[in-house]
């Protein structure tokens, strides 16, 4: 059942990922909770702590020309019950952004979800070969 | 109860604020859990995610003669049970970073407390003078 719970979660990390990709701005709001308060930090911004912000946020980021083709990579996750984190790499390009996103699982119209509550990223100092080699992500020099 | 919570969170936040500005390598060792796993991104670093490593990193950091002097601004916390985060602000002389800190409610004993599982910090685009009409920042230098 925690395997069930971790594969879950990774597969609501990864559709994060997607929904960036396909510029799906209805599949990123569908992955943030709505019962509970969401915060984001995106590359270089301040924190956003308001719902609809976060989602005008993302709007702005894939309706934008310059929308980002990222692949997710090296996501490890931790497990806290009903709340679990992932911290994985953003690979954009030639570069690498290191994320920590928030889920936590709550009831929906198809039983317990994992849902986002936060997400942050910032630049990291690897390469995308250093990632490369390791087997299940993480990094170290 | 839950204002209770809260309140024990943000005291633990801040108590990390305070072990890295007193360069307190004990109290920073203190602060992070040992029952389960952490993990820690320095601003511009990659996910470190093994507990003897996060420490080597503090303690890197706090025994540093270019030890920061870290004031915690703008806390706001989120609980998801005994699971929790806090976004914050971390001034350092004219600039703020922004950081995720994420808890867990262990057993310990003295009973349960917040444990630290995470901390992200990266770059903000806001200046210090952004937050100051911020009504509870919780400084500390």
């Amino acid at each position: 059942m925690a395997a069930g719970a971790e594969e879950d979660l990774l597969r609501a990390n990864l559709s994060f990922y997607e929904a960036i990709g396909a510029g799906d701005i209805e599949g990123m709001d569908a992955l943030w909770a709505t019962q509970v308060p969401v915060a984001c930090v995106h590359p270089g911004w301040h924190a956003l702590d308001d719902r609809d912000e976060v989602m005008e946020s993302w709007r702005g980021i894939l309706t934008s020309e310059a929308a980002p083709a990222v692949a997710c990579r090296g996501a490890r996750a931790q497990l806290h019950g009903d709340c679990a984190l992932v911290t994985c790499y953003e690979q954009i390009g030639e570069s690498l952004l290191v994320a920590t996103n928030i889920f936590r699982r709550l009831d929906g119209p198809q039983g317990p979800q994992w849902k986002m509550v936060h997400h942050q990223a910032g630049p990291c100092n690897l390469p995308p070969e250093a990632l490369e080699e390791e087997p299940e992500p993480g990094p170290v020099q």
